[in-house]
């Protein structure tokens, strides 16, 4: 069946490890029926970073509200509203949020157990 | 490596067969290396909408702005900025655009090599 809801109907959890100033929201899960890709939410506050980290899966990033930047192997990029970013499986990265405001962002992966998350 | 753009880069292309004021742009593709899924922007005209169909691939949808409405096989669902759409593979579905402002969304969906597109 068909699902409509709001993001934030979603639980915000803290990142740990690594993490400082990062809530997490599952929207799309494989609990709901999404077999290969799932769709989460990314909060970081104003000073905040996601691990610096790299692994066998990518992100499909879509920022929704503030400016930050991804550290990648060839060093920082800069990214707003409306900006779109693609993590390969592999790349190094890190996503800061220097800024003044709320740092927004969706953030896809393929399912965790293809992951294995 | 790491690719930073904004959703605009992307080309807009209008969608035929069986939809009204409908663009697409593919926004993060197969072709640049996103092997399980890939993610699409779509922005549909006051009183457009896209084909009342059904497949073998599943959306997630996330409403960037504007409102409409989603058809689905027990009747129309209402949505707006901030909502998320699942659409479970095989589940006939159209998204309308009843309202005064233009409607605009992601919409993904596994990689085009995988359901046979």
């Amino acid at each position: 069946m068909i699902k409509v809801m709001h993001y934030t109907d979603a639980p915000a959890e803290n990142v740990e490890q690594g993490a400082s100033g990062v809530k997490i929201r599952w929207i799309i899960t494989e609990a709901m029926g999404a077999k290969n890709f799932v769709m989460r939410h990314f909060e970081i506050a104003p000073g905040g970073y996601t691990p610096r980290h790299q692994h066998a899966w990518e992100h499909e990033v879509f920022v929704l509200a503030g400016q930050g930047v991804v550290a990648t192997a060839e060093g920082d990029r800069p990214f707003k509203q409306g900006d779109v970013v693609f993590v390969p499986a592999q790349e190094l990265h890190q996503f800061r949020n220097p800024g003044q405001e709320s740092l927004s962002f969706l953030c896809l992966i393929p399912s965790p157990s293809k992951c294995n998350l």
